[in-house]
């Protein structure tokens, strides 16, 4: 295993009324969150609504990214598509852009059976020479990865990753129990991020660490030491983020709260829905509360 | 209402091995079709794996639709996407390119609310100067067009139709109950096409269609002239067609049997599965049980 | 086939405040249905709240049923449990009251495979002389009956209908086209009625009928003349009354209706909730428009 | 809170051939659990197939647990209904016979709303004077416990616990952070219970726990004295178990444990199918691995 590890936030994709990625918002973005800590950035995750952005949005996206973070940490890029040839298309572009790793997505429209999910997962991760993480998130994308297809995947030396963004914790040690000797596991903003290092995590790839990265890092550093209780009380005021951004579209609600922060990333892609006042009150008390001591 | 009504095929895409589309047999299979009666043409649909395709895939079938039907029936171009902006992109490329009409899909990743649904759809009728057909398949989209949003949308001239592929037969006629004198239903393959247009529906668009194009012609007749119970006789043994179908992915399904007939469409686009040979067999049965008088 | 056919409607179950069923009441309603012309009657269906009753309350329905109608229509009892040995014992008891036909209901908490859905509706078949019918709601009953699973029971000589609950139309003809020389089948008041009559249904078993029994039997008589379009055209003013009761909850919909009738049926059994004022008023108004000519 | 705690077993029901209660072996079951160490006893849970009984089934099995545990560990006997009033009945029977608290659950055929789930739970609570375990089990209930519900119910002075069955161990923490001083969480074999201890819970209740008792009390020894890491070994090796499980129906694999273990519990209740052979050895294959030291 090459060695992500730690808070990975989910970045957001600002994009200017004309279309155009807005890099200087993107790149002060990036500045902010690795100067705060944070061990890798992912552009064009759910966060990053890869779903909603062009072939060309996409690429800049991951250009920006890179430039903005100099290398300082490494960025895992977000390959998302429903066609094989259109994920490796995808993940040529990012590596040959320098991309460290490549965070691999897979859409569906009609159903896709193991076999298939297999070979789009394999298809992707021989197109490069990077590390691939394998993203599965049941709730938003029509396919999900079993058990069965991870542990074929594993098989595969640069598949070295998964993240899972289901709510199902006990899956990621069943997880961790087949393949644990081949993949680490990253957990999503859906689990509680102690319990998934508990359980043998290596870290979480998550979109409410744009807004609180260094309370992230403290968190991360508290289970890297083991020190779990700590860890908890932590966590539990932490946990009100997740809570609120359940309740709302978990772009909109990043975006908002990095508007809030003085990052001017815009409103969600449409025809998703702005967070409206009294979403964008509650997403304020409650980082104003987590910055507090 | 334009008059769009009939028989109505979804056509597949066939590409090269190169990613191109197969100009040569897609404009054979659209002649085959307008010679065999249908009434319209749908390029883009699900059957046409528009899922599936790069942007400039999904600008040549369109193109290459429109050279091949010159004009003999009226082509119904697909425009789906998941970001507002994106299919008034595509909606006004079709239209510029001269397409008599749009079949506006909403792919969705996270859930988009009544309001963005309504906002989506006007955007893409606003866009162009063509009728608009709603289409809603909640077995395959994240996303489905509720009674209410049809109702709102009804409002907006241009929005004539919609095509409903759920397979609840009973919706069509609670949606005719509502906007029955300002839009007309068309039936997907999910629903017994003779029970839709007992319904007071105005044909059907489909994929199948494609593969059975005369006898698809001879039921819509039949159905006009409101001889049910000779429909029902013919419309028993079609059935069996889409009882085929829905045991196997719709596209792959509807290329398999367009290669028995001849024309070399090619596999789905991967990672989606060909049909095996017991698949390939059954199909191949209930083509040539349909061919005999 | 034993020839059951027609409108049989899904009675209420009435109870008194002390938990006891109102005999009278559902005396009277018993009475008012056969002389509407209904050609049969149902009690223990979804509307018959069997899952809200108790092992002697339904048994005393299933009695006053009988004595109410004195042999004048075939009475289908329902019978419904999770457990086979439950059912057997209740459809027993029932056939030794002398109901005329089981409707056979498979409850379930833990999935069941095919084979102990097979194995269940089997032994209720084999344990009365009696025609069966087999009820499939998949909506509010956490099993199915795959079309695999009633090709299999179709060879139980004593299972001759089916009354399928869902909204997919096309799947009854796709039971009729497998085993519709064995097996008749009876619509739900999910389905528009004129269209699966078309696709060569006997009838149907449905709550609303307890409402409008006089519309419902002239329905079925132009069904049955196969006068289509004009059956259709009071299929279209029926229509309102599914979509009022699609927007409540069924057993309390009719309860209401029935109040407003004048038949003091009661509330729904609690927890679930009764129709407030809107509803009631948004009944009767339904209910109004139906009785004029 | 009145104080429960621990390893709380869901007990089978064994039967005998003639549907009665097989009062040998479960006596037999209760003493070897006690003997083993665990903190309570859960008749009529959903491995104790609480949905296939009869009532009179349901008040043996409750009757028995009592007197084999003759005080030595509260017993928290399962009450489950559709209707409020059957419930109430329910728990005012078992209160009557002895039973220490009460885990309520709430069956459902038609859809019940928030105000109707509050009102069943609140009934159950008023009719007894016992401390209530509210049960939420979305898998197999046709209803679920929203967050607000369980607040609304945490107001009742006796309702002092929540089981939770989801797999969403966030949920749970949820929870505490919105009910945390008034209910104590129990987590469910779907959970990873060394992470819900870790997140503030006060045990498990659950089946597996029937087969493997004095590992879960040496688990749950190991996270009351925070000794986290140490936990999560023997977690990780107990975890298989609960693998095994979620491949198999749950009452049927836990019979087949303890028969393996010399409990001659016999089969599930029919239509439920007995676990096959493969299955009955890969059980056994899990249950001699934990045997050893």
């Amino acid at each position: 295993m090459s060695g992500f590890k730690g808070v990975v936030p989910y970045l957001v994709s600002p994009l200017r009324e004309d279309g155009r990625v807005d890099r200087a918002v993107l790149t002060r973005l990036v500045d902010h969150l690795i100067e705060a800590g944070v061990h890798g950035l992912t552009p064009l995750g759910s966060t990053g609504e890869f779903a909603y952005l062009t072939p060309a949005q996409r690429h800049e996206v991951v250009e920006v990214t890179l430039e903005a973070a100099r290398g300082r940490v490494p960025v895992i890029a977000g390959v998302a598509a429903t066609a094989t040839a259109d994920a490796v298309r995808q993940a040529r572009d990012y590596a040959a852009m320098g991309a460290d790793g490549i965070l691999a997505i897979l859409e569906a429209y009609f159903p896709i059976d193991e076999d298939g999910v297999v070979a789009y997962f394999s298809a992707v991760a021989e197109a490069v020479d990077l590390p691939v993480v394998l993203y599965t998130n049941p709730n938003f994308q029509r396919s999900d990865l079993s058990l069965k297809a991870i542990e074929r995947l594993a098989a595969i030396s640069n598949i070295g990753y998964v993240k899972d963004a289901s709510t199902n914790t006990g899956r990621l040690l069943s997880i961790l129990d087949r393949v644990g000797d081949r993949m680490a596991v990253f957990a999503a903003s859906s689990h509680v991020t102690t319990a998934v290092m508990l359980l043998g995590g290596v870290g979480w790839m998550a979109g409410p660490a744009c807004l609180v990265p260094e309370r992230s890092v403290a968190l991360y550093d508290l289970c890297v030491a083991k020190r779990w209780d700590e860890a908890m009380v932590l966590q539990r005021r932490m946990w009100r983020i997740n809570q609120v951004f359940a309740r709302y579209a978990l772009a909109a609600a990043i975006k908002t709260g990095l508007e809030l922060q003085g990052f001017p990333v815009g409103p969600p892609i449409p025809p998703q829905a702005p967070i409206g006042p009294a979403g964008r009150d509650e997403i304020a008390r409650v980082l104003e509360d987590l910055a507090n001591p």
